[in-house]
């Protein structure tokens, strides 16, 4: 049972990406062989600053580790290390009808937020059914607005062993139940696009003043508070065990407890979850060879996998 | 100076290949330093038969040194061995705007000809902008109808350096001039989709007998004739001499000469004229391992340059 995941290096990471992502694929090197990338060829498609990708790439693959990532469980590493899934897209494009891309809702949602569309974006989801396919993935762990994209995967991977045989291992999504959704500093959904993401690592005096900055309503301190219609709530209850929420619930209703407060038992549940991660950080902060020899190891092991794929695709296709 | 010229392998060879793309290529590695490689990956996007894409492209091999390219002059491999390819029309995918895509002639015409359009197909021009600026090349020669293929190769350069600085060399087109059309059997323009096309390599007998086959008009042997018209004369003059084209004229527009004559007039010359190509090619077809290391040697050294090309544009990026 292989297990694979991809994420785009965007930048620091916060809370959102942390339950939404990260914190899951940590969970799943429990649950069968697994592999990771770094979607570094995927972030082209939105033309990122050179210097910034590799940063961030190299960032995202520390913060990994720091957050519980296994390398001895999860195979680790950069997608374009792996150069066989451009081949492997190039081949899997030809027999990919063009309409099926023009359905995909990632291409229609870009264009209609005015992102002038390059053929990398138009094209992304023949890299990622590459991606899946290249290791033979039988599962693919994605929320409900990816699920289109697993299933481009399945369509062309079917196609492709109609046509040349059972070459393709066919995918299936493991879709994640629904997280909660994350408030942001705003109380909207936390998302980078927005402004209102509360980071994991970085300058502590500066994330705890952006906990503290959260919006609320403007009840007073006397007034009791709802809970459930509270962002402070929402987040804390993401790091709090039931008693802890229990507890704080109770305080909202009861009045007499301000948000002022609320935000500052947030602030130091936030800073204890994180402490080991951060101090694990640290530690992978200075030193830089070994998460670079991290990234090779397995870029090494997926290579082997690759590399037996597409040496039954070429044959299969006539190359 | 670098030229580069790449054509896929579509099966046997006719006299429009030779005239239009093989005699040319040859004659070019006299004039520069000559790249020419066989579009395996762009056949894909007519999902040929694996085998006979294989036969294909080792056939393709074996006639152009049958039919003079020196492997010591040009640079002579195997689109496919060479995989940056791919991975160079990915990263050109992330700033080639669909747009461009869309507007490229040789997608309408297949479109417009009912062919069922896949995304290779679409993407056919990024593979090929990808070929020409992973080598460096300065001239590609091309045929009036693929000159829009140059352009968009130089868009694309121009815009990956005006991003990420002067890392790609800018093509030239060579335009080739007008060849003069070359007439098949049936009169109409020689191609293989007519099924009028006279082989240059095979049964020589097969050969002989579509010659005889040409269509012309139904004048008696007696009658003066029109050379000018006559698509027999048209492929004559192809092989003849000043003075052999003359002396066919004369006896055209004398009368008492029938097509038949000059039908074996042109068998003759065309035997001869191919005389040592065949002979050559039938000694290369009992060196299976001689066109193989000569396609290996060939990728050998195309690899180097895409080293070199690919190792800037990957640090140019951000990968």
């Amino acid at each position: 049972m292989r297990i694979l995941s991809g994420i785009q290096p965007s930048g620091n990471v916060h809370i959102g990406n942390y339950f939404g992502m990260m914190r899951p694929a940590v969970e799943l090197q429990e649950k069968g062989e697994t592999f990771l990338f770094i979607a570094d060829y995927h972030a082209l498609t939105t033309n990122p600053d050179p210097g910034l990708l590799r940063q961030r790439t190299f960032d995202l693959a520390t913060d990994f580790i720091a957050c519980g990532l296994d390398p001895a469980k999860t195979v680790f590493f950069r997608q374009s290390d792996i150069r066989q899934v451009t081949e492997l897209t190039w081949i899997l494009s030809c027999i990919t009808p063009v309409g099926l891309l023009e359905r995909c809702h990632s291409f229609k949602d870009k264009i209609s937020h005015g992102i002038s569309p390059n053929h990398g974006l138009f094209s992304y989801p023949v890299l990622m059914a590459a991606d899946i396919l290249l290791y033979g993935s039988n599962l693919v762990p994605v929320g409900k607005d990816q699920k289109q994209h697993i299933e481009v995967a399945r369509d062309i991977a079917i196609k492709f062993n109609n046509i040349y045989g059972e070459i393709l291992t066919i995918p299936e999504p493991l879709i994640k139940e629904d997280v909660a959704v994350i408030p942001g500093t705003d109380g909207q959904k936390m998302s980078k696009s927005y402004g209102n993401t509360i980071e994991i690592f970085g300058n502590t005096k500066d994330i705890d003043k952006k906990i503290m900055g959260i919006v609320t309503d403007s009840k007073t301190l006397e007034e009791p508070k709802s809970p459930e219609t509270c962002p402070v709530f929402a987040i804390y209850r993401l790091f709090a065990n039931q008693n802890q929420i229990d507890a704080m619930r109770e305080k909202y209703l009861a009045g007499g407890f301000g948000y002022g407060h609320a935000k500052k038992e947030l602030v130091a549940i936030f800073n204890e979850y994180f402490k080991p991660f951060r101090e694990k950080r640290n530690e992978l902060s200075r030193d830089r060879a070994y998460i670079e020899s991290v990234l090779e190891t397995g870029a090494g092991k997926a290579s082997e996998t690759a590399k037996k794929t597409m040496k039954k695709v070429r044959e299969a296709v006539g190359l």
